[in-house]
């Protein structure tokens, strides 16, 4: 059983109101892979460069993160500079070098191709048809998640490899822009009728909302009174839900509401120090804790 | 037992993207005590004009508020006009006529000044400040609204009737507004340095965010799929919210949070029709209903 992952690999260049750090591991496969990893076994697809040494494949080292699909190009790592206000809410893009990644052409490693489980990050919609195309028996379930970037400039592609998944992650005011509808209810019934039966609308720190066939779920996010820097929360919130309902193998309401906490559990660790410094020091205690905590203070009982 | 609240009665002419109404009763106190009627007894503290007639007090009639402090006076209601535009969010408000409500000295009736429980709606801080030495027995609880307008011209006033505060409830951007702190940890401990423990912070379609000294609870809104007119939703919630609390003459975290679930489904009513016109007509059934199925969104059960 495993979690088969497609993504980018990068360095950033990331700077918040907190503090600024240059040249730190990053990508949405990072964040993905290591936050899934903590609840099932991930098999990572994506491309790196020269510059992707030791020093960075250390920080794979002994999570259940299969690195066999990972592709090593001539060049660069994909490399972005993003810089952040006082609101930590949107990351302002400074710089964007594609590099290695710009003739990312995934390949998936044989073994990899039975995965019951699939993620599709946030790449051209192309690719992730491609690689839905490689998968031998069609995996259980296919996750994806994208971007404004695809929504206006591949909709047609977008739409193709839709009609083949179903669980869609998508920023708010992203599923707000690829439906034409503001109200989420209204929008879930559009991405609906293009496949997806799951959506969940990632919500910044306001947490996320699930629509599904059975009902809704939102939650806020975890409250947390120091914030640094919020690269990689909607990546690591991914990893933790999608990693979970692998777990679980289950993707009913009440798997999907546990899956969620889990989620947002990671993200609020990955917001709390810069780049993945804090994601990739969880212990099992401060996972349980926190897992805890948040179930204690969403949780309204009887009086 | 009772809820004394303080506030304004007004007539509002309202326009969103659903449609438009002219003259429809309104105002923090009406949206408030139609709302916290529905858990336990409100006794209003307001002022109208001579057009307010039978049409309005009808409105009240039959439900646990007592109008004895309804002060009458020659000239207008207060009136409001607002517009919205498609995200519901923030009204623009077009017309604002005082008319009565500007030489508002609210005189709290005799049996009324021994009330337990004191709600001081959105007023002017001095008043506000007047209504509370005017009271006899000092209330078990008061709780206080307020709006940028009063943070930005009047904080002095603000302050010195914050002392005496136990509730405070406010929009978020008012909460960092008022105290200069985005994340709302920071700006609780500001407010409670001030006065109020327990901080009630108002998000919107995103929900409430309850801060005091024994934890955090954050709820979603209840989601709906069809919302015409977001005016009173956060004096509903209010009503609801504290309505509740009094009725179990408790506000520790668990009384606090179920007040929250009854504040936030009371608020989900109002906004699915123009001005009070759902409010009015709530069953018991209806809102049994619709407190289990929250209830059932928001709870997340072992696997």
């Amino acid at each position: 059983m495993s979690l088969l992952a497609v993504g980018s690999i990068a360095f950033d260049d990331l700077e918040t109101p907190f503090g600024r750090r240059e040249k730190v591991l990053g990508g949405s496969a990072t964040y993905f892979s290591l936050s899934a990893s903590r609840f099932h076994p991930v098999r990572l697809v994506a491309v790196v460069g020269d510059d992707f040494g030791p020093d960075q494949q250390v920080v794979f080292a002994g999570r259940a993160v299969d690195l066999q699909g990972l592709e090593r190009k001539p060049g660069k790592c994909f490399h972005w500079k993003g810089v952040y206000g006082y609101d930590l809410n949107e990351a302002q893009t400074l710089e964007t070098h594609l590099n290695v990644f710009a003739h990312f052409q995934p390949v998936i490693p044989d073994p990899f191709r039975q995965s019951p489980y699939l993620f599709l990050g946030n790449i051209d919609p192309v690719l992730q048809l491609e690689v839905l195309k490689q998968m031998g028996t069609p995996p259980r379930w296919v996750a994806l998640d994208t971007m404004n970037y695809w929504i206006r400039g591949s909709r047609g592609a977008l739409e193709a490899v839709l009609h083949r998944v179903d669980i869609l992650l998508m920023n708010e005011s992203e599923t707000r822009e690829f439906t034409g509808e503001h109200n989420l209810i209204k929008a879930y019934r559009r991405v609906q009728a293009i496949g997806p039966q799951i959506l969940v609308v990632k919500r910044g720190e306001y947490g996320v909302c699930l629509l599904t066939p059975e009902g809704i779920f939102a939650t806020p996010a975890f409250p947390l009174e120091d914030v640094y820097d919020p690269t990689g929360a909607g990546d690591t919130f991914a990893g933790g839900f999608l990693g979970f309902l692998a777990s679980v193998g289950r993707t009913d309401i009440p798997a999907l509401k546990k899956a969620a906490l889990a989620g947002s559990v990671m993200a609020s660790f990955t917001v709390e120090r810069f780049g993945t410094e804090r994601l990739e020091n969880i212990t099992e205690q401060d996972l349980r804790r926190r897992m805890k905590g948040f179930s204690d203070m969403i949780r309204v009982d009887e009086l």
